[in-house]
């Protein structure tokens, strides 16, 4: 038997092994193997998947900040709980890196986001200990409830623990939840991750009170079992509470009330979610008390790495950096670049200066939605409602009902958390609120629960509201600026990435619904606007029989160009970065329905299905809507393609 | 000069008249009117209010209850601020019949909920005293923090106070806007209504918790202007309190803390609502405060109607009635109803019987929805959630990830709040999720906010959701068959209105995804569902030349029978009680473009437009989808349609 030169190098190493970084967590695939630790490891783990975490996200693009806070409480949690027969629901879902380590998929922690591998969430179809599928926050308390009642309706018996952070928290649904999860008292732990964070610094009222919170005596009148461990607890938690006082600046006062309590929650904490001793020791006591229970822990996001602790809105998720002194990798050559969203940030900047009606709202995404410099420019024309996105758009409409322009700077997935108050607070009386939606379209990395593929439907079938998708910075601002200046609602949508910078003070007319002609052409013509106009001048580039329309509104559509492409083509294609159920597509089709023509529609857009995380580039390639898919449809309709792009 | 015997009728009328029954309400039109009357008079004006709007209501289908106990606290209101320069926003604003009298619209109140006549909620476009245009709950507190935000941004200054009720408070987007408002601080008096039900009974722990909510130290430490004010009330406190308790069973107790003093918004209360005069008092000077304040007032829904205290449920929306004595009118002979809501109700009891893992979820409608009967028979496997259509989705997610079979009973247009959730939740894990939507297409006489006419565009847009629509008792229980038994998300919407009742156990067999010729004939072939295919039936009955199909599934479509009409018919019509926009109709064009058929499609639906109350028929029939109007598309398409229908 002869060796390969690989067979060669491997037993070479195994001759002389590197001693292993992380010796504990290398013995830990699952919950069972976690359980064989002592107590007195479980720091060391914690540790290990700590730095491992850091390792990974050091490839940039990644989780890192919030994961690192909350890797102490996962491992105690996995530790008490028998995952996944209990389940654990993460809200939001990004903070559970060590979570999938620990359930197995540590090998496959280098996939986290990429095509084929794991979800940078959780996800019900990756893990079986997954059990949310999720992205958007304030969900995990109802769902947890549904579990908990769902458990109980068929006489079963397991723990339902919900890990929500402070920020989710401030999101009405979970609050509505809370209100229900007091009232039906089912057995359930909610553990109040509480890092003073969500992505931006947290806002609200409930996050001062937090700050403020006095410890409570954290036991209610218990029946039964809970009585007796709530006895057996008792006993060392003034030690206790010393210790989470002296890292967290509460104090004990057992006479006051909380909003929880109020609510019929029992509540207890807060305590150090760093000492997962404690955590443990804790946690086995309150998963055998009856009703609902939360655990206040006090995290630091960026936990064990110096300089995310020091900064964790940089650090919630970084670019690439070197793990071990958090230095920042160059961008690798090439010209600077310039996103939407600063070019939307730059744009209301100036527009405020313009205008004193001007008044910018957002929903916890100051620093995704480019408006940093706004908000330190305009503080007093500047709002951030926390995770809220249906007050942010109702405030938008009392603005707007008292004389101010406002507009609402949203990502698309999360509008769609506030699509009835588009509806009923803002188009019944067509009030003039804009929505600049960013993130618009395919997003990649973060996958389906992101993806911003169906605004385009829901909102042009709202009556009042106008829908427009800039091609470039230009027309974003020509669009704002009409928008503006025009009584109603307008929604702006532009996707994730990059686009050019214009010079300040570029203001242009743009009449709201008009298309412009880009390429002659009348054999085929390709309607598209944004994103999917650029797929469209490539595939068309080199074909002059190939007509090419920037249809860069969706409504209303541009009738006057629609009737005259579609009266002489012989064939339209349509192309969007949305859903081919009633988007773009749908509008033109009723549209050359209604005006009799019978000219034939090709629609081409997302498929009706959810599209898992890949690159933006990959998902449109198999959507088919990039340059070569449409190439490969004017071939089909008898355009003579040449071969290649 | 000679008199017409009308003249000579008036005059003799003016010689003995009548005695009027409010004769102070008859000197007061508006605001200005009412502060000429001293404060002694004020009880007496309400009740005067209370009269005349038991008389406005006895006609049937007005909001009577909600509307007697929140006359005090408007006379109160209207007598303290100045609208509408100052705004008050009724939440719902189903309770303000007392402000529209007092603002003018006293003569039109018979024709509340009419076509053509007044709202049966506040709306902007009728009254400059509406300040907003509502109908669903939890969002007048947003609308109150923009408007706080816009007077401030425009260095102007008026009040903002919001009258919002216990059970809208309980909706998360009230919860998440009180944090936000807890935060900036702005000046703003919010009316918290407590009258200790929402339309059902309240349920949550925010409820239990206001009932047994104790008397605050009522103010916090105040500057400049504030802190005279206080100083100024402080004195009355005890003597106001102990009134305050006598009829409220609550108790004073300074020391402790509540939720909305712990979100930073001043508390105060709870006093009684009823007591005008100490309402008026209170809020001179609690409108002088810096900052948020919330009023806690208890009153009582049918405030000074013995029988609509004693059944506040019934007589919050109660049908004709003797305004004297309560008795109820008898319905017009006819046979007696089955409405689809009972229909509905009746199905899920018994599917509850046949399978344990059945479990029906409300947001507050168990009337409304049908569900009285249910809730009953199988307590185990109901969960009213309140006013938190998000948290009811939701909730049902997590029970179905455990293996239960939820249904979410909701109404069409209060769907629209729980977008996302059906979207984010359910679909993407293609969970096994109903949605019994009722109220779905035009709604009638509760007008813009309520009509159901986008579910069949905004859900058909979704992957993994199926959407059916019945045409009658027996095909909703094939639906609720079909979905129970089949993994992954199904919407079934039925309108308003009334259907046949089906004999206990019939369960039929129905696929889902099928159609069904119910009428031969392939010149025009006409494809309808629910509501809109009785009308094609109508429309279609002498015309044997003219095909119908019962198109009683949106999605997915019947595409084998959709390719074999549109392959042989001259034209489709399709009829749908949703708007053209993106629903079944653009459904239609989708999938003979993708099958290349080049068969006419004319899509008949409710128009672009929000459709104003009026009774169903009329807006069908100005919309120009019921049977006369399909006719006159019909002979314009060359039938020979024989006049009348």
């Amino acid at each position: 038997m002869t060796r390969t030169p690989e067979q060669s190098a491997h037993t070479e190493l195994a001759l002389a092994p590197a001693p292993s970084l992380t010796p504990l967590l290398d013995r830990v695939n699952s919950p069972a193997d976690l359980k064989r630790l002592s107590r007195e490891q479980l720091p060391t783990l914690s540790q290990e998947l700590r730095d491992e975490i850091t390792r990974v996200c050091s490839v940039g693009g990644l989780h890192l900040a919030s994961s690192l806070g909350a890797t102490d409480l996962i491992v105690a949690l996995h530790y008490v709980l028998n995952s996944p027969r209990d389940r654990i629901l993460f809200d939001v879902g990004h903070q559970a890196y060590a979570h999938k380590m620990l359930t197995g998929r540590r090998a496959q922690m280098h996939t986290v986001k990429k095509e084929g591998g794991l979800s940078g969430f959780t996800k019900v179809s990756e893990s079986e200990h997954d059990a949310i599928t999720v992205g958007h926050a304030s969900t995990s308390l109802a769902n947890a409830l549904g579990m908990a009642m769902a458990r109980d309706a068929l006489g079963e018996d397991y723990t339902v623990a919900a890990v929500i952070g402070d920020g989710s928290l401030t999101g009405g649904m979970a609050l509505a939840a809370l209100n229900t999860i007091g009232d039906v008292q089912r057995k359930m732990l909610i553990i109040l991750n509480d890092n003073e964070m969500s992505i931006s610094e947290n806002v609200g009222a409930m996050s001062k009170f937090m700050r403020g919170l006095q410890v409570q005596k954290w036991f209610q009148e218990g029946e039964g079992a809970g009585k007796k461990a709530v006895q057996a607890v008792s006993k060392p938690l003034a030690d206790l509470m010393s210790r989470a006082k002296s890292s967290t600046r509460h104090f004990f006062d057992p006479a006051s009330v909380n909003p929880f309590a109020a609510m019929g929650v029992r509540y207890v904490g807060p305590v150090d979610g760093h000492n997962v001793g404690q955590l443990v020791w804790l946690m086995e006591r309150l998963i055998d008390l009856d009703g609902p229970t939360i655990l206040h822990v006090v995290t630091r996001k960026g936990k064990g790495l110096s300089y995310a602790e020091a900064d964790p809105i940089y650090w919630h998720g970084p670019g690439k950096f070197d793990p071990a002194t958090g230095d920042l990798s160059k961008t690798a050559g090439g010209k600077p670049t310039y996103s939407w969203s600063a070019a939307f940030g730059d744009a209301v900047t100036e527009l405020a200066k313009l205008d004193p009606r001007t008044f910018v709202i957002t929903p916890a995404m100051r620093e995704g939605s480019g408006l940093v410099g706004y908000s330190k420019a305009h503080p007093k024309r500047y709002l951030d409602v926390g995770i809220a996105e249906d007050v942010a758009v109702t405030t938008a409409a009392g603005m707007a009902l008292q004389g101010m322009r406002p507009i609402v700077a949203i990502y698309s997935s999360f509008l769609q958390r506030a699509y009835d108050q588009v509806l009923h607070d803002v188009a019944i009386e067509n009030l003039n609120v804009t929505f600049a939606i960013d993130r618009a379209g395919i997003v990649g990395a973060d996958g389906s629960t992101h993806n911003g593929v169906f605004d385009l439907s829901y909102l042009r079938s709202i009556p009042n509201v106008r829908v427009g998708l800039p091609k470039d910075a230009f027309e974003l601002r020509g669009m704002l600026k009409a928008a503006q200046e025009t009584p109603g609602p307008f929604a702006i949508r532009y996707p994730r990435g990059n686009t050019e910078r214009v010079p300040e003070g570029t203001w242009p007319d743009l009449k709201w619904g008009t298309w412009e002609r880009v390429q002659a052409g009348t054999d085929v013509v390709i309607l598209a606007g944004g994103k999917a106009l650029e797929y469209a001048l490539k595939a068309a580039a080199d074909l002059p029989g190939v007509g090419v329309v920037n249809a860069r509104f969706v409504k209303p559509l541009d009738l006057e160009m629609l009737r005259e492409v579609g009266g002489s083509a012989r064939t339209l294609i349509t192309v969007e970065d949305n859903t081919v159920l009633g988007g773009f597509g749908s509008a033109v089709l009723e549209a050359i329905s209604d005006m009799g023509l019978r000219v034939p529609v090709r629609v081409l857009g997302i498929p009706d299905q959810f599209q898992d995380h890949a690159t933006v580039e990959s998902v449109h390639a198999r959507s088919g809507i990039d340059a070569q898919a449409i190439r490969t449809v004017l071939a089909e309709l008898g355009v003579d393609v040449p071969l290649g792009v």
